[in-house]
């Protein structure tokens, strides 16, 4: 080969390169249960708003360098559920509402992405702020014809091996989805090599150890979530802690080989099937600060990091906007609890002060919820705030608002759209939408991400980033 | 210089430059109005649902190669106007609400992209569906301090000297802001060497001519907007017709310095200020056919030409699924005629029939919505609709509903409002949104819409792509 030709070869080599860019060897895989895109524009104005201004204050992820949307339908349905959702979003099929990482027959396992990681001899970790055996963070290493199939969902866990769990717990560690008593599963993941850690100061102790972690919330905490950000104190774990772990974990135990890091911020849905505006933006900033673990790691590995952030569809319907053109989302700033925790206020007064008045009960409104102070209450409110509050405190009447994760006492629901309507937040539905999910992606392959796509395309581009084999 | 280091930067040269691309020559900013994400999304559910099937039919826009979405607050507005909105996309800043082409205080007048297009050589033209004088349009090559000066906007349109101006026709051409009788602006477009041709056909006869035209409706035809697609008869004029004079005048008359056309989709936003579902998708479909012939365009020229689809605001607060997962957007299909139409053959028929029995009202809405044929109607729902045809037809009272670009017969908007129940469509508001715009790009420069922007980003790098002077 002549001089010239070798040197054109070599340089169109150096040249061309650059353009394939490096493999994404450490992915963080972030999903915001029902973050639709204006789950994460509520956030941003809101935060814009308490800064006095118009506009939007921007949350780390909806600055990275490639944002795109997609459409999130399943196999069965226009309106995906969670598990469906999370299989897409999983394995790159769709599948049938109600399936975990399987075809819509149920006699399919797919593999996920995680699964190509682990394959690829990747360290692998699934964290969640609700529990470890949920849809979506089981779409990643389970395969049941059935979300409910918690229990053998947990037997899947040990099945994929993975290398760090996190999460608020386990939903049904002793029963069978037949409803049989069975061996507690806690015992099995330890005998599969897991170290059962709960919570953040014990994983503290345990964080240089080499063993494989199941981190979940201390005894005595809900398994099946964490607080809301809402409602969290200092004590309580959250998924920032859970995040760090993650992080520390794999890159303590990865020898070079890189990892995959599923992280959902799993409340996100749960505060918008409530139709819960404030609570919502709570958990989208508290997914931010999560997000924001996952940059500083980035930056540290800019040319070996992928960070996707995105959904797996959108819950409520939610609308910012109520026909005018001033917004009111300050108002939600008074809200210093969530409607659950509202709830649980409001019937522990009816069983210590069953015959509370008015004037009590407005003050427990207005403490917890900013109504008369910060949020003005219209003539129309207050008369059926009150109507709640006769057949609640003066008729006895226990009345219940049954959403898909709460069974919310009524008026504390009935103030909670109050305030959401003072603060010209609209909701269609306390179920999900059909709405598009927003994609979000920085790093190695983020490049992939700059068109609208299918839910289903998203682990695809992730292994191709990855050079994965889904 | 010895030859290898010569080698060397040719090479380099070589493999550099497509990194850089090429200018666009040939713009096509097309701006779809009040065309949220949920719109463009409903359109694509829609069709799919046509064919039978669950999940999405493509429009041409969708598949391009970037797709993004943006902020779209004005400067004093958490939910802008179509002034504020259209100014941000046509001058690159921000404005407050009512304002075109100036600062907020009306005192200094922005350059627009068009400008900029045109003192770079650039044929310019502007069409929309609208008015040529309506917010949108105007922003390109006007300058007042308020959106109402329908007038003082036309005169602007002289001061341009832009090429090609389309749309149904002027809004007030013969009276001032201020309400006093003025010199019809025709004779002073004439004057200033614009040619005016009323309707296509008009247009199909000068179209190799070399003069300036401004394409309007024919006499007769309502001036302020062509009819909506789902209305329109064979001979109606129509965007897609707008769209073709407009490539077919600029491509005649540029002589390779190349053309800027924006094109306007201006009835989206009043279908979704009525809540008329079916008749919104038909609009988008509609602007997808003017989308199409840009394409078109691009496929001959795809190194030099740049189609930007965005939108200046969302209208309605449109959301998708009412809470089940299954959704029913075919039960649109039964719809024939727009919410507008639909009001004039109910009044007509109150007119020619007073006491036009239940079922003749009944036959009515159900051969132009379909409601009891192709849409079930629940008992509650025909309960309410008959009492608003006893308010009508029975006592004679004289309802009205009022939207912003409509003042529709109750009894129509109520069918309209339970299609669109029965439809699984939601509408927060019958105002504007603080919903993100969606941002489309194909061809030269596409590649800087690639993330998450602000609405004034978008002309800002149209101008980086066409190498133009913002």
């Amino acid at each position: 080969m002549n001089k010239k030709i070798t040197t054109l070869l070599f340089l169109s080599f150096l040249f061309v390169l650059p353009l394939f860019g490096q493999k994404a060897k450490y992915i963080f895989f972030m999903i915001g249960d029902g973050m639709g895109l204006n789950q994460v524009n509520l956030a941003e104005i809101y935060s814009a708003e308490l800064a006095g201004r118009n506009g939007v204050f921007p949350l780390v992820f909806t600055q990275f360098p490639y944002a795109t949307f997609g459409t999130s339908y399943s196999l069965s349905h226009g309106v995906t559920d969670s598990a469906a959702g999370g299989t897409a979003l999983a394995v790159g099929k769709k599948t049938k509402n109600g399936v975990i990482g399987m075809d819509s027959a149920a006699t399919v396992p797919y593999k996920s992405i995680a699964y190509a990681a682990k394959a690829k001899g990747m360290k692998v970790g699934i964290a969640t702020s609700v529990s470890i055996d949920h849809a979506t963070p089981a779409s990643f290493y389970a395969n049941r014809p059935d979300r409910n199939m918690y229990y053998e969902i947990g037997l899947d866990l040990i099945k994929s091996n993975f290398d760090f769990f996190a999460g608020a717990g386990f939903l049904k560690p002793n029963k069978t989805f037949d409803n049989k008593e069975a061996p507690s599963l806690f015992p099995q993941f330890e005998k599969a090599g897991y170290r059962i850690v709960k919570g953040y100061n014990a994983f503290q102790q345990v964080k240089q150890s080499q063993d494989k972690i199941i981190l979940t919330n201390v005894d005595g905490a809900d398994p099946s979530a964490l607080k809301y950000a809402i409602d969290q104190k200092t004590e309580d774990l959250k998924l920032a802690d859970i995040t760090a772990a993650a992080i520390e974990a794999l890159s303590t135990t990865n020898k070079g080989e890189g990892f995959f890091l599923m992280v959902e911020g799993g409340k996100i849905d749960w505060a918008c099937h409530a139709n819960d505006g404030s609570t919502t933006i709570h958990e989208v900033l508290d997914f931010n600060e999560s997000v924001q673990l996952a940059f500083e790691f980035y930056k540290k590995h800019p040319e070996e990091t992928l960070i996707i952030v995105t959904a797996d569809h959108e819950t409520g319907g939610l609308g910012i906007g109520s026909g005018s053109s001033r917004l009111n989302t300050k108002a939600l700033e008074g809200q210093k609890i969530s409607q659950g925790e509202l709830s649980t206020r409001i019937r522990e007064l009816r069983k210590n002060n069953p015959d509370a008045s008015w004037e009590e009960v407005k003050n427990v409104l207005q403490q917890n919820l900013g109504l008369w102070a910060t949020a003005k209450v219209t003539e129309r409110d207050e008369k059926e705030l009150f109507a709640a509050y006769e057949r609640s405190f003066v008729k006895h009447e226990n009345e219940t608002e049954k959403s898909l994760y709460a069974n919310d006492d009524k008026l504390a629901s009935l103030s909670i759209s109050v305030l959401n309507n003072i603060s010209s937040l609209k909701w269609a539905s306390g179920g999900h939408s059909a709405a598009y999910i927003p994609i979000y992606a920085i790093g190695a392959g983020a490049d992939l991400f700059g068109h609208k796509m299918d839910n289903v395309d998203i682990p695809k581009k992730v292994a191709e980033a990855a050079g994965l084999e889904l």
